[in-house]
């Protein structure tokens, strides 16, 4: 990290103009138990840094407001109790402009900060500061999901912002064939696996033993998974894990979430406001029971997280070439190179076929942080890629995301796999 | 009505002028089912006048927003599909300001259309807007009750408005014998019992036999409940009724609601911020079945509701000299004459020992405006009175007000009675 | 009562003569948390001699079984902590042949020892002893009613016995006028309205002021129901009680508990089978829902308990004449005698429009018998009459059954009634 | 199968066996949905051989009942609709007696028809009957797991049958070094790895790349789990995953399930009664979650199900050796030989650190067989060995078990791993 000022003040600002075009009321909403409000994000992530950074290095620290110390814990016991979660909706004050003042207190003073310490200090720091940079990141991603979810609870279909991409043809499904054998996994710094920094999950890098398989070079298209539904993919057991046909029945799924037919079209609502499918785009808003099914009918399966990751780093995708981020919205494949995995960082989260588990060596680090994920390895299902929402350069193909097998607030999609032939 | 123009300003400017403390956050949120947001109360007796007086009378009528018919119709199934109760506090918009347009919008046209009327007219629909009136008196009090709820759940304890009563000491409690045989109830018209208006509840007039009884001439106090509490109240059985016990064990009861231990000190979250309990003032926010117990542990019963009505009709209580009601705070029984029934009207209101039933030969009204209160006569009991929180001239001694008996929320409180002797 | 040792002898075989067709496996089963197990009830009924005559009175008393002192206490915080009623039906053992011992070892003390008492002691605990012969009445009818749910569980239509009543035409409904006035309520020993027994609910007898009203003279039939179930009762929501409607849509009610549909005929479960339905006999296993809602389609109204019961001690009804009752259904109305109210006694329960609440005057007892009726009264609605279920002589027209207003497993059924005119 | 009609005779003979000590009542219970009665274990594994054997080659098919087709499928969607599974305890009829009729007709019938069946045709149904004898097995385990819950919720502490094992002492724990590199996994017929039969969850065998590891050559005894305990295990949230740390709050844990504190001394239920820990013996009845936990609390890891196959195939525990497995209880290690790897086999099924997933290659087979195992591959973890209820010969080295997460009625212990270092 070159200079840490200029990256935190970039990333703090860019939280604030994602939450520009919410009013008090949009920020202030929670319409899920798993989602939380705009202003509890903007908060808590104003909360990692003055917990985990300043309460350490800053001389006479006391905190900006002592109940915004218990208010804006999401998860850490090691920091102390946390605020029951599904009621962060509950919570009128402090109201989002207070948020503001405090966010711009805890900028201040983090400025100050780092401008103050000398290279050792910093040196030291940098890591955390780092992880907060990325962890702001996940939030940004995360508070657009939640916002996404709330807008669709009312009635009136209100638009967050921006206007849709525009129509197109998808391209022909290509395969990829992969040999495998003894592949590198993880994260290992400096290599072609990316940036210098990754989470603690990614590591340690390590190898699998992969049997042949091969690839789609795009993801599975709403055009396709029409044809699912046509084929009465939702109606029929057979395709379906039993958990995944279980939630069919209780919650009555019969198409991805966020669509809905209006006189007989079959139109989605998104950041945007509602509109017909554009049945180019990559299919999104499906969980992992979906995408299971959806590989099952189409006589192939999801791909493992290891052969996720060897093809992406063999053929595939940087994020670089996503030009029209700001829509908010996964693109159409566009490009038909040979050998190229297309559509991999940057469109939407595609669910593997693997369960989210350490990998081999892995150990929990010490302290509050290293509740940051390992605690969580247990009943979720890893997810590849990166979205539309994710912010540049937040991702990478060693990225593990994660969530629970019946999550579809998630902008989540599918790729499709198959067994290889040996050579 | 003398002047409706001038009643209609009134009580919508009152209701403005209780919203006007609260931030837009504030106004948003819905703490639990039972309660709505500020921004819905404020948009919902707006849509009243807009559905059954402007619908029906305004040349060439369209709605403000044709979503609001949906979103801010409270449970009238003639006029059409409701919005999900439960979930009226995830509608960030329309906001509380654009709420504000709404009710302009509607007043302006309710005043225009008022003006025009000719006298034959405005005579047919003065039932309408003198019920809308009482309506939006109403929810000018769930909304108090409401927004007090919600600001509860906020671990920095935040206040509404206002600043407490002083403390006090509570009088004597004394009783009065009331005689009973064959005695009226129920709203007449003209008779002392009340105003020309009333509620459909209220009506018919009838006899019903009493025989002989006491009831105390004034509230319990909260010194009183302490008492109560001391002595094993909320432990033993042996006081409760069988629903309430599994209440006191399921919800961990111990106190009212809004009381909490600091310290070993009880406080009281109130609409002015928390305080220590005052012992002289009534006691609040109580179940009927805490208030049942609490009569059975004092070797006393509830009255019945015809016995509070009959007794106050002979001995008791206007409203008129409530001095400081913009306290939003029971008052310390201060006077003692003999005979006299103190705090009946503008304290807390009184649970009876009355379910909630139709008096006879009430039959529920045709129409929507009969979806009024004869579909909610199961399952609640009857409080009769008046609080702090009910607005001026809004009550009355035949007024029959209804909550499920483990309804906490409301500002209720507790008179005893007891069996009399025969003359 | 002439003879105890003889009523006691009838009454502990009567309750084995109910069990004797079914299996262990009928009598161990809970269908759902409101029913219990058969050989619960035969324990249960067991343990109130056992507790409340035997603890007393045996000299050197220890119960038959430490456990069961736990496991068969039904509600009676008095006498200690009770086993979870909503898990009576995990427990296998004592199996159905040890509850049988059980109910042996306490037949031979109780004869025993009602045999040694002289005369006084034996007045004094005379009525402990008839409490315990009308309890376990109550709970014969309690274990035929979970007998017939649990077997309507098993999709293979199981029948308890018997052979159900041959097919008839209803007669025609017709009305009694009543005059009203301040008439007598409760039960006076000695009177008129029944035997020497009562509960204490049934007292103190009163007066209550009635204005004139009419009342049918039979109930309403199968073919009555069927009529209001094809005009749409079950769809509109005009009809219904607010709680009502919402138990039709949560439980989607759409005819009697028991009837169902089978290639486009009705049929209903009963105790002997399943069998078409029979539009001359009464309607049975209906919620108060929905007899009120059924009074509100007919243009009535269900009668008040106190009506009720005016009108059945001037015009009606005796139990005497239930010819077929061991076919343990209601019978059609057969006889159309003038001022006759038929059907009063002895065919189904008849939800009246008084919730349960006590009398004027009413002091729930001292002790542990206190807690037999007067905790129970909240929540709960009147029922009048007795069912074809009702042991021979249990019920009299002043006794008061009490029921939640949505509970359908009860042999419930609806009496109407309207306003009537003044002289 | 060298002898189809004698392997028949044993595996039924065996289930009659374990439901000999029931009695009826015992055998209709259903303590929680995941349990289920022993008479319809007893019908159900019936239905197997009816439906996949008889239904396909007897000539003139019909079944038994028509009613069991519905009452007895488990879960087999292709097969037809399902009776409820949590309301399997509802249903009395048939009883135990007539289920004994039914396995008597289907008995023979299977006989008459493997008896009847030429070589060919033989030879074509071995593998559904040899799935038929597997599957009957595993209910043998189920139906002592579930008649242990059912027993357990009696408060008079009843056995099933037995006496527990003697006390004795643990032998310290030792560990095993084993070096990894690629190594096979799964079921190869006729390897040293196990008999010829497996489930297709065991396919196909496959190389899998493991770093070097140790595993204890022993499980964690009831001694350890009291140390844990003592040392406030079930008290710290840092030993603990998210959803474990979650269930000890919501469920209250605080010791194994079964568990109990009696004056102050930790006793446990057990298919023999209850009794005092044996500390020697291995800890029994925990959850993944808690296996993790303690894992974690030991500074240890559980072993991957590849790990522990692994392991188990070089230097591990046949089950021939358990003398005592009628007494239904693990057994304390007593042999301490080097390198062996004791309790492998038929004391516990270990928790594994492995989601239950398809081995690369895993296709599910057509048809009905074909829900047998691969629906249920999501939301479960592995557990590997075999437990002391397992019958004689079911399990081996490469059987892979799966339950949830909280799953506590299992026979779950855990063993401990670390990571070892490369040569």
């Amino acid at each position: 990290m070159d200079n840490p000022i200029a990256a935190f003040q970039q990333v703090r600002e860019y939280t604030e103009s994602l939450a520009a075009p919410l009013s008090p009321e949009d920020q202030t909403v929670q319409s899920m138990p798993d989602t939380s409000p705009t202003k509890w994000h903007r908060a808590h992530v104003t909360w990692f840094f003055e917990t985990f950074v300043l309460a350490d290095l800053e001389s006479g620290f006391s905190p900006f407001q002592d109940d915004y110390w218990f208010l804006f814990n999401s998860y850490y016991e090691s920091v102390g109790p946390q605020y029951a979660r599904p009621s962060r909706g509950v919570i009128t004050r402090p109201g989002a402009h207070e948020v503001g003042d405090y966010r711009g207190n805890v900028d201040n003073r983090m400025l100050e900060l780092i401008d103050r310490l000398d290279e050792g200090s910093l040196t030291k720091i940098l890591p955390t500061l780092e992880l907060g940079f990325h962890h702001e990141q996940q939030h940004q991603e995360l508070l657009l999901m939640d916002i996404k979810h709330v807008l669709s609870m009312n009635p009136m279909n209100p638009a967050y912002a921006g206007s849709p991409s525009p129509l197109g043809l998808a391209e022909p499904l290509g395969w990829v064939d992969i040999e495998g054998g003894l592949v590198d996994i993880g994260h290992s710094p400096g290599s072609e696996a990316g940036p210098a920094f990754c989470f603690d999950n990614e590591l340690p890098a390590h190898q699998q033993w992969l049997t042949p398989y091969r690839i789609a070079d795009r993801l599975v298209t709403n055009g396709e998974w029409l044809e699912f539904m046509t084929d009465g993919g939702y109606e029929q057991h057979r395709w379906w894990l039993s958990d995944g046909w279980a939630s069919v029945k209780a919650e009555g799924w019969r198409s991805p979430l966020y669509w809905k037919q209006v006189d007989g079209v079959w139109v989605e609502h998104t950041l945007h406001g509602t509109h017909p499918i554009n049945p180019a785009l990559p299919v999104c808003h499906i969980s992992h029971y979906e995408a299971d099914a959806y590989a099952a009918w189409a006589g192939r399966r999801l791909p493992s997280e290891a052969e996720w990751e060897h093809a992406v780093r063999l053929h595939g995708g940087s994020d670089g070439n996503v030009a029209d981020r700001e829509t908010f919205h996964p693109r159409a494949a566009s490009a038909n190179r040979a050998h190229v995995i297309r559509q991999a960082i940057g469109d939407v989260w595609e669910w593997t076929a693997s369960a989210y588990l350490p990998y081999p060596g892995y150990h929990i680090p010490d302290g509050a942080i290293g509740e940051y994920n390992g605690k969580f390895m247990s009943g979720q299902m890893v997810l590849r890629g990166g979205s539309a929402l994710t912010p540049a350069g937040h991702t990478r193909p060693t990225y593990r995301n994660f969530f629970p097998p019946g999550a579809r607030w998630v902008m989540s999609g599918v790729r499709l796999a198959d067994d290889g032939q040996a050579a």
